[in-house]
């Protein structure tokens, strides 16, 4: 399988490219590092990613930032953060990248446990994880030729065992697994 | 107890503000209509909006709009018109009304059915519910002073029975409910 993993260099991808690389041919593509770069927050970075890869088996994105702050200090533009970096550059990820996906594959995107479980500091966040779940789940029902999607939410990376979270991105990328938001280290 | 409404003219607003009007004091604003007019995509217009009123007990935001598109016809910028019509001019209206909102006060937001179980087409919908819902859980952990923060998911609106959306509301509004996604009409 040709995978595609963009922020192969965050602390996610590093864990999972070597894994994944045992088995399947890895691209890695990040904003500073990998085989090719990218932003993925512009429509055009992709296509240029894209247009240099050709097609791919299976898009995994492990890059997305948003702000942690308390709630009082947060304001419109830190939570824009998120909704721009983390939500709106994984739906780009999606629309541009459904041209450019084999038939029957599939992408792996990223939220986090502070979606649906959050702690104080955590609204920035929440709002980008939450939006991302929603997406997945909606975008699922509706994804053409045969292709899947699927979300990895991880509680804190450094709590999480490299096995548990392998096994969640294999779930998402080489089973019939579709619109499942694939929770690795919740208690 | 004084309560603002916004989008009083709204599906929602007209069913709920009879109801409300019954025991409370209602102030109803809306884009074009209301006692007060206000814009909640703009901070400097909900400054005036509560510039004019004063202070209230409840907050409620019965008016968000985002975008219904077949998957494949869903842009970046389609996405964006309920990230900020729906989710970020709700966050604002928290931001600039914890100055202005009483001790003990309480936020009632509007999601949607469609942020967790969504059905063909409500993609654009989804990410909109899903971030409000993720925001409300996590900015009730800090509410300072006593204020609560609720949410209020209606499925279709002329599929519930008003009693039981007024029923949603009060619960929010005059309950120790805090951090509740209120699902209504739910099957």
């Amino acid at each position: 399988m040709k995978i595609l993993i963009i922020g192969a260099n965050g602390n996610i991808g590093k864990t999972i490219t070597p894994a994944l690389q045992q088995k399947h041919e890895v691209i890695t593509a990040g904003r500073n590092s990998g085989d090719v770069s990218v932003d993925i927050s512009s429509i055009a970075s992709l296509e240029k990613l894209f247009a240099r890869i050709g097609t791919a088996d299976a898009v995994v994105c492990a890059a997305g930032d948003s702000v942690t702050s308390d709630l009082l200090s947060m304001t419109g533009e830190k939570y824009f953060t998120g909704v721009q970096q983390k939500l709106l550059a994984q739906i780009n990820l999606v629309i541009t990248g459904l041209k450019h996906i084999n038939d029957n594959g599939s992408f792996t995107l990223i939220s986090g446990k502070m979606g649906e479980d959050p702690a104080k500091g955590s609204s920035g966040k929440a709002v980008a994880n939450g939006a991302v779940n929603s997406f997945v789940l909606a975008a699922a029902l509706e994804m053409p030729r045969g292709i899947r999607i699927n979300v990895i939410s991880p509680s804190k990376i450094t709590d999480i065992a490299t096995e548990d979270l392998v096994k969640g991105y294999l779930k998402s990328i080489a089973t019939s697994a579709n619109g499942e938001i694939i929770r690795i280290g919740y208690n």
